[in-house]
């Protein structure tokens, strides 16, 4: 996720592409071979984009070869901070700016500094902030670090169809909703909005009798799709205004994502505090007074669900990842 | 209601009291005394405290006495005007803005220009803004001219319970959404945005097993809550961050509020296109893009509500109004 001031501005919402689209491989043809220890994963957990990382590396088990550095929700304007660690530093990397390892990489890069990034540890230098290519290399790439009965996230036989349901999801909705939010007339965010939720509207007719996006086990599909819908009734109802109704107004999809979020690697990933912090204080540009909603009540993320009459298999032919480790765990401030 | 973006500032949110305050009376004490045809009320049907004019005006019957003009529900740096009519000029008055009334009363009058306004037709004069007592003396200086079957709106035996229920209403939930709204900092908000929902909270359990707020029948006490629920989801949940949850979410006060809405005098007077506009173009101090959300979902509204099982007289011994004239009927676009 770029800097929300700099992405908002009087001309049309357009996301950048990620500049640095390096790939970490098992042959390592980028330069950047899979290897454990070796890589640091930056990441928001406010970010729905770095967010998916961070759900993938639970459910394939990557947390002892690929660490990872949680970045303060709000940035200033050197972008994001390492605010949360002990002496203001990431303790790894030895930085306080996600900046400098995009300065370590290309002296003086005049784009944005966005999460999710992947930094060298030895060099420090930036290899990739490319998130949609990061998660499909997770799954498939570092397969040889997997824990024990990872599942398969991005299964070859259902990539054709995984790939086209997530190109609708992305522009639709992923995407969507900042177009609705960060829409500078009516026109605009008219259109964006209505596509936000015509979208949801096949979705949840398609996942009214199928536990999940693609194939019956949980997939990059779900992932895409779930970090935006968690954030939906916190931030996109309100402050992005794709309030044509909230999640939990919708039975399928509000189901769909309770289900979700109560599997391991999911709900234990998301920090409610985080997300609604970043967005209303960050984007002053829709939300000049930074103040930040008490609401949505989320008591109901933890409800029953229903959707094990569904079927499906969660994790396929693997098993569901182990409890987080005691020092990523979300804080209370930022649960349900 | 005052100009959205006078009433907005860097100070904490504090409603300007009205200025003029002349009664319009029966024995005329003021120098104003109930006249029909002498009078102009001037409206907006954004406006809140405006529209329990609108209402009381309907349930009594008052549309021949007392004439209504509505303004545009955008203001320009000159306030409320009279951009709906032909040559954007009331056809009464013959004026094109509402403060040449206020000029006419007190030349170079600081104050804010707002409605409800009532306007002495012979002198151009205004004669009253003062919203709090106006409906009350509708419902008891003007009962010469209501209609046969009409409701006492302001039952004298009621009223010390009635001046004790509207006076909690006022401060924590008809004001309360703007103090939460225009909040400049977070512990501002905080506190009025948690003492919007503890009301609410405890209004609806008062609504559970009983069909109008004081008494069996509906009275001003309904009038002046239903002016705050009918624009809760509209405009207050999102543009105004009271956001615990919706009224939707809230059985008993979504079944009262819809009974109230499905009541003649009550929904036939709602323009939700006025309530949006007004709301997100006028406050650009917290909505920079003056973008109109595309939601909620209108048609709750007409649903059933349940409500009759609770018994309760809406009328009392009189009964309710007849049609709106075809000359005040809300436009298609400001219905669900």
């Amino acid at each position: 996720m770029t800097d929300g001031n700099r992405a908002y501005g009087k001309k049309k919402f357009k996301r950048s592409t990620s500049h640095f689209a390096d790939r970490i491989t098992a042959d390592g043809r980028d330069g950047w071979p899979v290897e454990a220890g070796r890589y640091r994963l930056v990441i928001s957990r406010a970010c729905p984009w770095a967010s998916r990382a961070v759900i993938s590396r639970r459910l394939l088990g990557l947390e002892d070869a690929l660490s990872m550095a949680v970045v303060d929700p709000i940035q200033d304007d050197r972008s994001w901070r390492f605010t949360l660690d002990p002496g203001d530093r990431d303790p790894v990397l030895g930085i306080r700016f996600l900046s400098e390892a995009y300065d370590a990489r290309e002296k003086g890069y005049p784009g944005g500094v966005s999460v999710p990034a992947v930094v060298d540890v030895p060099s420090g230098q930036l290899v990739t902030n490319d998130f949609q290519q990061l998660t499909l290399d997770l799954a498939t790439e570092w397969s040889a670090l997997h824990r024990d009965g990872a599942p398969d996230l991005y299964p070859e036989r259902l990539r054709d169809e995984m790939d086209d349901v997530m190109r609708a999801v992305y522009v639709d909705v992923n995407n969507g909703v900042y177009r609705a939010g960060f829409a500078t007339d009516q026109q605009e965010y008219d259109g964006a909005c209505t596509e936000v939720f015509r979208r949801l509207e096949r979705l949840s007719e398609r996942l009214a009798a199928r536990r999940y996006l693609v194939g019956d086990t949980i997939t990059e599909a779900d992932i895409r799709l779930f970090t935006t819908l968690v954030r939906f009734d916190a931030v996109y109802h309100g402050h992005f205004k794709c309030n044509r109704h909230k999640l939990t107004e919708d039975p399928v999809l509000w189901a769909y994502a309770r289900d979700l979020y109560q599997t391991p690697g999911f709900g234990d990933t998301v920090d409610f505090d985080h997300i609604k912090r970043h967005y209303y204080q960050v984007h002053t540009g829709i939300n000049p007074t930074a103040v930040v909603p008490l609401g949505p009540d989320l008591g109901g993320w933890l409800t029953p669900h229903g959707r094990e009459q569904l079927g499906g298999r969660p994790f396929g032919d693997g098993t569901p990842p182990g409890p987080v480790r005691a020092e990523e765990e979300v804080p209370a401030a930022g649960r349900p």
